[in-house]
């Protein structure tokens, strides 16, 4: 039985055949999860200097996406159930936006993951979220 | 004291003004809550033909926003502080997706409020979501 | 094939059997779903005069249960998978607090359903629940 | 001025003050947060040896109170405003159930934190809980 798990190219790959549109990249991966971030530019604020609550959970959702594939391989139809985020801080309207994700379950047909959010270079998260996804049974 | 509650077309203009690049439009004002839309096309669709998560969580957001204004005036700096999405079945590739939204609580620093998610002519819900959002309180 | 659905006499002498120290009490069943109440007494009353809010989510979580059983059939194996409590308003401390729980969803392997709590007579509602349940293969 | 903060014996006072009939305990309190326990006998298992959620939902509801009063003083006042809950793994039967709050954002007047709750002694989550919490302002 061959190992599933892709390279951090071969999910990079993917990540830019199936979200041809996204503007999340895959920094890093390793055992415990995946690193992901999302420039921050005039597209992504608000007036006011915020950045918009959809890019944080677009960033997040994909970031458990990517951390689930990076675990089972790569299985394009997994779904999101739920997903709830906190938001705790106002991000920083002159860098990336960066995810750290980590699944806190890898069941046969569930996987729960936290994803924390942060200003690039900053300590403090500024977002939170925890996600479900629905693996097919399939594979 | 006058009513501090816009018209739907003072909504739209603020909406176009702040949000330049949001695709989602006005579709209804009422005493429950608001209705709002967003066209699915190539940008909204991931390969399967399967609407993107996020596409919903940024029409579930902006409706709660939007219901939150039609209560109580434009304050735009009212901030999302959570939102908890459910994805509950796959709309439908061809159609619009509409939200309505009704607020659960208005109270003076925190709204409450809930959406529910559908494929425009049809009756099940695709998503449904609960958000909060702080209201600041020089208003 | 018989149909599934227990009713609700089978229901309450069920939940007394599984739960025999609950003091949730099944008041209705519609096809909608379910309708469910907890008293409230010295041991529900944090001082102040605040109904707990474990008793809230407890109701909740037994709420869900009930209103999926009365679907599928009496599965004792259904387990809750998540459970998300907005608190809105402060209960009465004389009165029952009641439930009504509607199922947004039910497939084969998880349900999503919703509660809106309310102190008993009182039309606002104190808190909103949305839960997922897991249902097992086996029925 | 003086440090709000109440020592572990303090706190443990006022929890059994307020809480009469609790059966959470505190176990630790330190700079991140506080560790809380709950035991599990009779009343906290449910037919198939499965800890009833509730229990869960209870300790990490109290947890969370718990590590807010650790840094902002012995305020009774503060109330939940939303707890989301997701379950992760079956707890043992023999075992207390260990909670671990930490708080993520300790605002003027919301609170975030999470819970991570486990079966004592072993390594992987039970649970793992968000929630927020209110502060009122006098203080």
């Amino acid at each position: 039985m061959t190992d599933p798990r892709p390279t951090q190219a071969e999910l990079d790959a993917f990540l830019k055949a199936e979200f041809p549109q996204t503007r999340c990249t895959l920094e890093a991966i390793d055992d415990d999860g995946v690193v992901m971030a999302h420039p921050i530019g005039e597209t992504e604020l608000r007036p006011g200097g915020t950045v918009s609550g959809p890019v944080m959970m677009t960033l997040a959702d994909v970031a458990l996406y990517v951390a689930i594939l990076a675990r089972v391989g790569i299985v394009p139809l997994a779904v999101t159930t739920s997903l709830t985020v906190n938001f705790l801080r106002k991000p920083r309207a002159d860098r990336r936006v960066i995810a750290r994700c980590r699944l806190m379950k890898l069941g046969k047909s569930l996987a729960v993951g936290e994803v924390w959010i942060s200003s690039e270079g900053e300590e403090e998260p500024v977002a939170h979220a925890v996600g479900t996804y629905a693996i097919p049974p399939q594979r």
